[in-house]
């Protein structure tokens, strides 16, 4: 790779409640300090820009890259032949002290899965990646296990596993 | 600056018909084998996502740096302080021949002005700094002088003079 931040991964099935999970952890890293890093991958083919605007009408005639830069931030678009992988997009993060990644199910990075009983029958990832489960319901899970509310608990792990800063 | 890719300007006032040019140039410049890369400066606050996403609620949610990863392209959001300044956007451009910039008024890269005599009485780039002017009306510059539909002559001046590739 071409950075060595730390990665950890956001796994679950459809509408177990991964967006939500995430905006609070977000938060609550960024409350102690740390600045995150959030990729999304989807196998599907997104527009990556609101039609009609600038940006979007120079992507669409061709441009490889095309940049939006504002007083507060700067987006990039970046058009692929093929899907460019993990690592190609992991080396675009510069400036954070931790990467979230949400997708790439195949990447070997500890992952946290969010789990609702109602959607699966038990959780998706296997032991080895499993860095914690957030379920609502006790499960028998060999790794920690934090309920859906517990954002802190979840925070204070990866700031002893993974950041290793205590917590 | 993070790297040495040949850097262009395109300038004008609001209403010149920059957009548009710029579309048929990065086709026209894409046609020849360039990859073109495109920043847009604004002093304006942007929303750089679309309200509602999930990448623009990881955003607001305090990440520092949203990507969203898809198999025919890439989009990164990375918020700032304060203005990043041309040099640090620049710097996040690779894979490209060409970097064609709207905007940084104040960047001493060569510029190309697109005019039009009902929206401004002269120019507004200095001598200079420009490399071309594009005009509606026939103009006594010391400039080289396109019509704005002559995208192929402005092509061919930025192959000769910033490419060095021939045209």
């Amino acid at each position: 790779m071409g950075n060595s931040l730390p990665v950890i991964g956001l796994a679950g099935y459809s509408n177990s409640g991964k967006t939500t999970l995430l905006e609070k952890l977000i938060t609550e890293l960024k409350r102690r300090g740390y600045r995150v890093g959030v990729i999304k991958h989807t196998h599907h083919h997104v527009e990556l820009d609101q039609p009609g605007k600038d940006t979007w009408r120079h992507a669409r005639a061709g441009a490889e890259v095309v940049v939006l830069a504002t007083p507060s931030g700067v987006s990039l678009a970046r058009s692929y032949e093929s899907d460019p992988g993990p690592e190609a997009v992991i080396s675009m993060m510069d400036g954070v002290d931790l990467i979230i990644i949400e997708g790439y199910k195949r990447g070997k990075w500890p992952k946290i899965e969010v789990y609702r009983h109602v959607v699966s029958e038990r959780p998706a990832i296997p032991r080895e990646e499993l860095l914690a489960v957030v379920s609502d319901v006790p499960l028998d899970s060999e790794a920690p296990c934090f309920t859906l509310d517990d954002v802190a608990g979840v925070a204070n792990l990866i700031e002893r596993v993974i950041l290793k800063t205590g917590g």
